[in-house]
């Protein structure tokens, strides 16, 4: 790992823990106020920090009794300057208060990341799963043992 | 627009271009060899120029003896040294030898781009349309006049 992918790779990092926490400020810190975010359910975009807060309140409030673990795949980096770019295969995983995993799904997710202050921020984020040809319905992966 | 910008916003319209004439050549050397593409249909990813022109080939001839006219909406581009984001949203429609509107359908692309002896080059890009949460189909703005 070069040294400038590390601070980039602990944005992924405290991604999955502010999921895991349910922390809205935690998460939505991770973001650039502009941010424009490209998410696979429902909406075409969102533009601005206080949109995208809307939505992940929303997210954590969904998850119930159930954690979400978030793991990170396959994530290529690159960086120059004061601009970085990753791309990652994610699983969420909905494991019950027991610890039995309720149900998974697969995402692909683009960061486009800006060094402001010292610190990098997500200014872009596209998320989205492949379309099957025949039926237009999204591919998930998914697996529900619920 | 800024000037660094300007050498982004011209690989959008060199897209353009390919996609019109049909130009496999054309439109594959927009990309790095070593790209990886999230695309909207089928697939996870493709990794490398040499899948990712099967694809490209693939497409094009599909359209049969329809143009298809891309249009680019609302670009934001972010570039620092030799890393840049665009993100943006696309219309691809498809137009019969006779000059009529057949179909058309919007996606939401983000590439990010790699300054390489001194051309920038796409080294990802990921495409998709959202996805309606009740029936998990993807919401392609498509009218169909044919």
């Amino acid at each position: 790992m070069k040294d400038q992918e590390r601070p980039l790779l602990q944005v992924l990092e405290d991604y999955k823990a502010a999921v895991l926490a349910r922390d809205v400020d935690a998460f939505v810190a991770l973001y650039d106020d502009a941010v424009r975010v490209f998410d696979m359910w429902g909406r075409w975009s969102y533009s601005g920090i206080a949109a995208w807060r809307v939505v992940v309140a929303s997210w954590f409030q969904s998850h119930g009794s159930e954690r979400v673990v978030v793991e990170f795949g396959d994530a290529q980096v690159r960086a120059a300057s004061d601009i970085a770019v990753i791309h990652v295969f994610v699983v969420y995983r909905g494991i019950s208060a027991e610890g039995a995993e309720l149900r998974s799904m697969t995402n692909r997710m683009t960061l486009a990341l800006w060094r402001t202050a010292g610190l990098w921020k997500i200014i872009h984020e596209h998320t989205s799963a492949p379309v099957d040809h025949g039926t237009a319905k999204v591919m998930l992966s998914c697996s529900s043992h619920g």
